[in-house]
């Protein structure tokens, strides 16, 4: 036993999947292979980068698969989750959350001290460009940053054209900084349900952004990286011409929400579920539905609800019951499930569920083939 | 350092609270103090137990603190919970959660086979409790078990008289199982806003509950035990005169949630808000609010939003802003708050909140005195 749960004693076991201590996340390694694959093709088609983003699985093994398939890199949304990939020795991170207390931006320099194989951050205020090209300018190594837009979500980013103009002269500028270029992640329109709206939407913010880009390079300014997109929009990219690298995350896992984003339209989403949650009845003595020991511990709450896959008949619906229990209400006329029936269920919103679990399952067909740590769980 | 984060090298240095690397979970030492005591004393002149719930905070150095204020043992929702627990040596170990699948009941009689101070869990199934009763005989070590009955909630627990009554006797006469009494828990009532509706529903319950215990003892039927209620009926018992023991959770934090319920009708609510998430401004480039760098990786979701506790002006408004960052809105006319300025929000549901962190920063005054590890996080 080296530490990876009740469940290590399974891996390899044939018909595992089905005796697993309950309740623990599961990767589909076929699914999870085919989407790194599906994505890696579709870039490469496009002429764009990859730098897909791990705040999604917060995972060095799932990391190493991009890269592996084509990836520049990856990028992290907090220090935390950059420490944990740069010391496991992943290429080409980029923070895309600026860094901007005191503490962060010492350990963000401390991080820059050790050998790595490419490491970037965002900057969206000239105060916080400064704090970090005095740090770097002290450390005697300079730091490689990207400006940050504002994509209409109002989150971090300049807010416009005149503001990111200035904040790129000064960032070409300063002593300790290597300017690398311009993100901007439109996280208001990923999860826009009806394609052709977020379609619409997102060519429209491309089109502005490709504008301040082309003005940039027009006063001599070089912008090696334009990056930005999520799984929302990620087939955008051959019309809108604007990124060099797209910072996709939640496609190497999908969920209930994005699966419903990007089915829109075709006849299939063009990822397959990868996560799941495999939840066991514990409790059935009240009539039409039966207890799980999968609660709001266990998923995301900032979503929709879990979705069945697997387990439960065609039409049964899963609610929280608390913080250690799932609701799953029965179709009209169907058996209840028997104690210690172990039923599969599609993840909300893939980030923040997989942030509450220690260890990916990872199965193939019926059998638990390996279990990887979510290395940069809970590190900010 | 010892791998208590990156505050670590701040313990104990004066005005340590403001300089915290963030975002952090913060207690305040003196009003957790104050929190075990008031619950210890109300329990005492009550003439009631203590066995206080540990899915709260799980932590053992919590726990600890709760035993040496006179608590009994300690309640776990979890196996993995009762684990850390039993392994720390605290005593009295309670499960409150029925344990029915073969791997949960292969850990939990090895877990009883290692020496301890005490360890019982519930049932509410005569399959459970045979597969229990078996296990145990194999281990030759009689368990003790608990009845679970349902107090309209539904989630676990025998639905009716008729089904518990049956399954105590099934317990009394089992051989491997040692019946030790009844638990109730009314988790359906705690969160109703309104006292007098709160209260009168519990009073209605609990009296219901008092008659069937009666009626066991009536049939000669010992019930050395009956354990339930939580936060928001924890002065009820009085009155109610049926529980031995009290399986309150949430006041040692408090959050948004319960200081609303316990306020209503008082001057104030009889716990203090123990628990904090200091989260610093990282973005402020769009009028009338800031970004700051705790999400709903941060948060629990499930609940209200987090409310503002200090660091920012009185009005201003907390939203989640994705996993990473928080909008913090300003009242009309309010200075932008600088970069880096930091702000403690008050949780919104404490249980689900502590459980996205890995850390405790214990901080008394404006000091921090300790670092505790949240040690049975995401263990099931």
């Amino acid at each position: 036993m080296t530490g990876l749960g009740p469940n290590e004693r399974l891996i390899g076991k044939p018909g595992s999947r089905a005796m697993l201590d309950t309740p623990a996340l599961l990767i589909d390694r076929e699914a999870l292979e085919r989407n790194i694959v599906t994505m890696a093709m579709h870039a490469r088609a496009a002429g764009v980068n990859l730098r897909p983003h791990a705040k999604t699985h917060k995972s060095v093994r799932v990391a190493e698969m991009q890269v592996g398939a084509g990836a520049l890199g990856i990028c992290c949304a907090t220090l935390g989750e950059a420490e944990v990939m740069v010391g496991a020795g992943v290429p080409g991170v980029h923070i895309t959350s600026p860094q901007v207390t005191e503490p962060k931006i010492a350990r963000l320099v401390a991080l820059h001290a050790r050998p790595h194989d490419g490491l970037s951050v965002v900057v969206d205020h000239p105060d916080n460009l400064a704090a970090l090209a005095r740090a770097a300018r002290h450390a005697g190594k300079p730091l490689e940053v990207l400006v940050d837009f504002s994509a209409g979500h109002g989150r971090t980013g300049c807010a416009d054209e005149a503001a990111l103009a200035a904040l790129v002269r000064a960032a070409v500028a300063a002593d300790g900084i290597v300017f690398r270029g311009i993100q901007s992640y439109s996280g208001n329109l990923q999860h826009i349900a009806a394609r052709a709206e977020r379609r619409a939407k997102a060519l429209a913010q491309l089109e502005r952004l490709r504008g301040m880009v082309a003005r940039l390079r027009d006063a001599s300014i070089e912008v090696p990286i334009v990056t930005g997109a999520g799984t929302g929009t990620f087939d955008l990219d051959p019309e809108a011409r604007v990124f060099t690298e797209l910072q996709v995350g939640s496609y190497v896992f999908m969920d209930v929400d994005y699966l419903r984003a990007l089915k829109d339209g075709r006849n299939a989403p063009p990822f397959d579920t990868a996560l799941f949650v495999a939840t066991a009845v514990v409790s059935g003595n009240a009539p039409g539905y039966v207890t799980t020991d999968a609660g709001l511990k266990c998923f995301a709450t900032d979503g929709p609800t879990p979705e069945i896959a697997s387990g439960a008949p065609p039409g049964s619906r899963y609610e929280f019951f608390g913080d250690e229990h799932g609701k799953l209400t029965l179709p009209p006329g169907a058996t209840k499930l028997p104690l210690g029936t172990i039923v599969e269920c599609v993840t909300p919103h893939c980030d923040p569920t997989a942030n509450l679990h220690d260890f990916y399952h990872v199965v193939s067909g019926d059998t638990l083939v390996d279990i990887w740590p979510i290395d940069a769980r809970g590190k900010r």
